[in-house]
């Protein structure tokens, strides 16, 4: 509890963009949020006052991290679990928990949880050998999907391999897998939930996730054209989900639609997630603030939508030679250009396909909201827009 | 410049509920606000990682504080006109600028100017003398109102006198005076805008302020039942005003709407005001990321209203024995009863008849939304609601 508002103290691991946009809503909310960051240039880092800089591995960090926090939360999945469950141990309230978390940690422990409980996934094994993979390749198919079962994101620690020959190397490099089945992906969507530790569930409609080399480059609020029966599964499925593993705060389930019209869990993520970076003008209640009342067990905020359609669009670092340098003659075209786009910039060091930014477009016309966003970011990204 | 974000730095002087909103805006740009604050326990400074402690009267610490901000702007008024001046002579860019914000600082000022542009404004004069208020007072009758030229806000340094011996304190208190006719209002309006130094004028729709005890309560998005001319008249006269006094930033033109259906300038504010808070969720872009483009001469972002009608009801501090203690059991019970009305709490230190948070409301049929607006205030102001 901050003494000076009355209000309990949030603390996040880890210091990125989730973080950075979890600060805009937790001033509206009368607090400020506690950040542990590994710089104190982390894009979070630079917008609130009360950061630790340290090391999200290290137990010792942790705990003195947690001292003061009334909740602790995160910004990515990266904190060992052990570390987590020690910090239960201590007393500290965490939201999502360990034994939630564990599942948007380890992919092969999200499988066979999501398997048990009857929830459709593409066809998967655990991969220890060549003749495991083999195996399963000969059963499914090649090529096929493999995938380490910790530490991936953005499309890293993900492999698609024709052959065993073409896995020799990941193989060989001790890295646990699992595999999965190549599935006929019509597109991908996402399922955003959140979950108060009361067991309250809040849901958003189902949105489509543009990839581009297994990154997210757009999304597409609510999903076109989805057939109302899958868009209630959807969100049947990922407030189950939520309920099932105990999850509290926000979850995402990206999913695919396959070209025959089913859904198949593809991955979890327990805290804001890209998918729903939309909410902020999209929704009412965006992600970020219901992510704060979730894990303070506050009642949930109202997820209406705030127009027809959202389009939100990712940055993605592009060449050296014109990031971040020139950043700030390019956001004045673009304002200029797109007086009603939304801008939101992590202030990241910029690298080739690292997410630093996003714009959000509403409107009434998919194409055109379409068109706007992604015009608005290729151009803030490179000064190239195709509109 | 902020090298490792490529972006502007905006220094405000001041760091209340006005810098804490602004903060919010700032994050999604790419910055983060650099704020002169009086006591790390102020609302802006919670949330900021760039804070001096500094006095905003003391050149000194102004001038140190302009060091290293590409942009200086302000939460309140009152930083002397001279030390402006000094720093403008510095070299130090500032929006508004002294030759614009004197006009926000002193009536006498502002009266004289408006009246030398024939905006309608009551009748007024200077009164440096229990005989100059006579004259005036038999010219327009009794009661009449005499406000301080300088320092006044939320009714303080206004005061309605009767007669002359109503008027002897304050005459005697040798505060610099003008006297003003009080008219009779039908209600009072505010005309929002935004100017940049390149001239760009942005208007937001006119809103009704409602007051109590000289404290605005309660603001009306649009003013409903405005007479389209009257709107369009409040509208051209805050682009005029901005553009002649060469306002920088945001412009609030408080309005009286006289019961014979006239306006008279009231007050300028040249800053984020409480006028247009509602336009955090209201409109596609907020006040205070408009003031942020504007001062940085970025081009002005849309405003185009998000609903029909939004309703911004202020809480204001209570009796010591309910506020802050309770606030967040309060805070739970609130977003339970009203899962769409957006609270913002400000971090201050609780006193009576002070602003304290305010909450929106938005929807299509204004007599719902003020009931939600005005009774979600007032429960997490003191437990009390009238829904």
């Amino acid at each position: 509890m901050d003494e000076r508002t009355g209000l309990p103290v949030v603390g996040m691991v880890g210091a990125g963009q989730l973080a950075r946009m979890t600060q805009q809503a937790a001033i509206a909310l009368g607090q400020s949020l506690r950040v542990l960051a590994e710089t104190p240039d982390d894009g979070a880092a630079m917008v609130v006052s009360d950061v630790m800089i340290g090391d999200y591995r290290d137990l010792a960090d942790l705990r003195r991290f947690a001292a003061g926090c009334d909740v602790l939360t995160f910004d990515h999945e990266h904190v060992p679990t052990e570390h987590i469950e020690a910090l239960v141990a201590d007393g500290v309230t965490v939201h999502p928990g360990p034994d939630a978390l564990r599942y948007a940690q380890d992919k092969q422990l999200m499988r066979a949880r999501l398997t048990e409980l009857g929830i459709p996934c593409p066809r998967w094994q655990s991969v220890a050998s060549a003749a495991d993979l083999e195996s399963f390749g000969n059963t499914v198919g090649w090529p096929l999907v493999l995938k380490a079962t910790r530490g991936g994101y953005d499309g890293r620690g993900v492999w698609v391999v024709n052959s065993i020959e073409d896995a020799t190397d990941v193989l060989a490099s001790g890295t646990v897998l699992i595999a999965e089945e190549r599935v006929p992906i019509a597109r991908e969507l996402a399922a955003d939930v959140a979950r108060s530790p009361f067991g309250q569930g809040a849901v958003w409609p189902v949105v489509e996730t543009v990839q581009s080399d297994g990154i997210c480059v757009e999304v597409i609020a609510p999903a076109q054209g989805l057939d109302a029966e899958l868009a209630d599964e959807a969100q049947g499925m990922a407030l189950r989900i939520a309920s099932e593993l105990g999850v509290t705060g926000m979850l995402a389930v990206e999913l695919f639609e396959t070209t025959d019209g089913r859904l198949l869990v593809n991955e979890l993520a327990m805290r804001p997630h890209n998918s729903a970076h939309w909410t902020i003008e999209g929704s009412r209640t965006s992600q970020f603030e219901q992510h704060l009342r979730a894990v303070l067990d506050y009642p949930l905020g109202s997820t209406t939508l705030t127009a027809p359609v959202a389009v939100m669009a990712n940055m993605l670092g592009g060449p050296d030679d014109v990031t971040p340098k020139g950043i700030d003659e390019r956001l004045h075209h673009c304002l200029a250009r797109w007086p009603d786009v939304k801008v939101h910039l992590y202030g990241k060091a910029w690298r080739p396909g690292r997410k630093v930014g996003h714009v959000t477009a509403l409107g009434d016309d998919v194409t055109s909201v379409r068109e706007r966003a992604r015009a608005a970011a290729d151009y803030l990204t490179n000064g190239d827009s195709h509109a």
